[in-house]
């Protein structure tokens, strides 16, 4: 073994020898934690500011867009915001022990199905360093060990994030190695990480679809993808215009970069010539660079033409593709064919279209008459997310502290024996 | 691309283009399934045993073992208890479409939790081919399309199970790619199954150690692993002798080749000489070999010395190890070093040593005063089981129907829009 593997399975080992103690953490002594950290950051300010300062210089040597020098900033604002969310997290329920389901046998067993934690979670993640706090405490709530593999761009300030948690954690007296933080960013480090299935139970990684795919190929452990989202919304032929345009608009212009945005925009064709011309407009108003097949582009001469790459691209971007369909049934298989499971909307007024559109579409969550930038867990009522899941398995869509658990079965007998 | 893989691809993409129809076929619809294979099964048995006896014949050739060769026969008792199965699993509800839970948001947004299939569900197992019609039909009766890959020792016996329910797939008007099966059982095709992770959504393997470590190591489709139980009954030090002497001897002789099996025995020193020298005398008239830690060998003395590596064992066989403990934390201790978290069980009158017994370990199933036996979908109440998992992800312990389900957000909105 390597000096670098035996680094890193001696950090995923600590992990798993200190699950059963965070696993067991009274609710009450998780909520000290939290607020711990949360008291910490306000009065560390100034030494995370200089942390990340140094992920700023580097980022401007290294010639990196002003967009994302502005993700790696931590400023007092976004450092109250932090501390804001953790406190946030512990008001939220305990998930652990909580009793799901209850029944009794015939032979007099009662079966109960409990919360536990899932054990050792491994996070992989980019950019921006408030990942950190909100990935660890998430973890710490719900009772698991987190292993942290943030950026390179943002280690100083990693690195300094996870010492402050380390540091809250031992002034209350509890095993520092519940939150560790990989030293090393490079692709070697994570490839000896996702090599210890003895002793992590789940790697959520978190970016762009090279990351997916290099996950794909390379881990051993149970992986769940948070990955593109290719999402829709369909404007129905009975559609209040008005309604269509505000939640087509939000959809792609409130925030481009995130991937519950629409990137595509199918429309009845018997609504088409209404709606369209205005809604162009206005995302031309917004900048946005609307491309179009054959029959949108006979309504709105000036727009590009889509090609198929496009129906199948999350532009991340102030771009958007329209198609023209002539029913709902179109709209759902051009969802199936091109989409990415990730969130599609329809506006209607027509009831039995949008069942048919909630219930034929298997996408992580599928909306009537609201925007696709719901497909959130703090905006659907989950509290907090660790982020969107694309995985079907183990939690499909927004990923709250529930989702970080998972249940064993407790039976209660009286000398029952198998006949 | 090779032609096998280009064979296995095609099927894969087959099952993942019916998987929308499969996910939408009425609870009605999938009863006639279930209804018209078991009947299927009843008249076309002489069909059956022909192809079974093929499978005999090859077996005997190949001078497999008495026990082998009898989990491999179909006779017309298995092919009754078969339809019986698939009867039962008829009356079970269906999960898809369930309301798991329902909420509204502040903002008047309708959110609720829906049960949905999980999509394409590829399932690898051994010999046993009554394991072709019970996978098959609760992925059918789940919503889902399966990809069976059976063993080899098996494989007239599965091709011809499966040509049925294709055929009675087909007499109802349904597309017959709901069920597909390998016709070739190498390593090699599984290999390339295991690549699909464009088609097919979930892995289940069905076997032992080796298939688990090669699916760990290959597969790029997640998995959820059917793995050994190395399973644990504590007596404590209050423990009514004849309920432990019972709960002991069902959990390891009553079926000793199956996961929910008792591989060791853990016994406080304080009851250790009232209980072991009994217990011991039943085991040895059982046939079973004792095996037993120093203290164990002092009161029992004819027993063979117990090995460290004993206690990692799943003999799957008639044999036991028992180790002597001082507390109910030593035993605790001792199953979450060599534990395989699969089944444990204690056995006591004080509620204090059970409920940290029932806490402390996070095993699937946990008991208190019952057979480690009871560890099934059957027993357990779940109706019927695909297995049991070992993974903490997705599902943890048996898989019933439910747990071959995902859940989506349904969301139902009047325009609203982030703000």
């Amino acid at each position: 073994m390597t000096t670098l593997a035996k680094k890193i399975e001696s950090i995923a080992k600590k992990a798993h020898l200190t699950a059963p103690t965070a696993a067991k953490l009274a609710t009450e002594t998780k909520n000290q934690i939290l607020e711990g950290i949360a008291a910490a950051l306000l009065t560390r300010q100034d030494e995370i500011i200089k942390a990340n300062q140094k992920d700023i210089r580097a980022a401007t040597k290294n010639k990196m867009t002003t967009a994302m020098i502005d993700r790696l900033i931590l400023d007092a604002k976004r450092i109250q915001a932090m501390a804001h969310e953790l406190r946030e997290v512990k008001t939220l329920p305990d998930p652990v022990g909580e009793i799901v389901k209850r029944w009794t046998r015939p032979n007099g067993l009662e079966v109960s199905r409990v919360r536990i934690p899932l054990g050792v979670i491994g996070i992989i993640y980019e950019s921006r360093p408030n990942v950190t706090i909100d990935a660890a405490c998430l973890c710490l709530k719900s009772g698991n060990v987190v292993v942290l593999r943030g950026g390179s761009e943002a280690i100083h300030s990693n690195i300094f994030l996870v010492k402050l948690i380390r540091d809250v954690l031992k002034s209350q007296g509890i095993d520092q190695d519940i939150v560790q933080i990989l030293p090393m960013t490079d692709r070697k480090a994570m490839g000896c990480l996702v090599k210890q299935s003895a002793f992590i139970d789940l790697m959520i990684p978190r970016g762009g679809e090279s990351l997916m795919k290099w996950m794909e190929e390379h881990s051993r452990i149970p992986v769940v993808k948070h990955d593109k989202g290719v999402c829709h919304v369909y404007v129905d032929e009975s559609a209040q215009v008005t309604m269509a345009e505000k939640i087509a608009y939000n959809a792609k212009v409130q925030r481009p970069g995130v991937c519950n945005a629409m990137e595509t925009l199918l429309v009845h064709e018997k609504i088409a010539p209404v709606f369209l011309p205005s809604m162009i407009q206005k995302y031309k108003e917004a900048g946005v660079e609307v491309r179009g097949d054959e029959k949108a582009r006979k309504i709105g001469p000036s727009i590009k033409k889509a090609t198929k790459k496009d129906w199948a691209t999350e532009y991340l971007d102030l771009i958007v593709s329209i198609r023209v369909v002539s029913s709902v049934d179109e709209a759902i298989r051009h969802i199936q064919k091109y989409g990415s499971t990730h969130t599609e909307s329809i506006v209607t007024e027509n009831p039995k279209n949008a069942e048919e559109f909630l219930n034929r579409l298997d996408s992580s969550v599928v909306l009537w008459n609201a925007s696709t930038r719901f497909n959130d867990g703090g905006q659907l009522g989950l509290g907090a997310e660790i982020g969107i899941s694309t995985t079907k398995l183990h939690a499909f869509g927004p990923m709250g502290l529930e989702e970080l658990t998972t249940t064993k079965f407790v039976v209660k007998g009286r000398g029952q024996i198998r006949e």
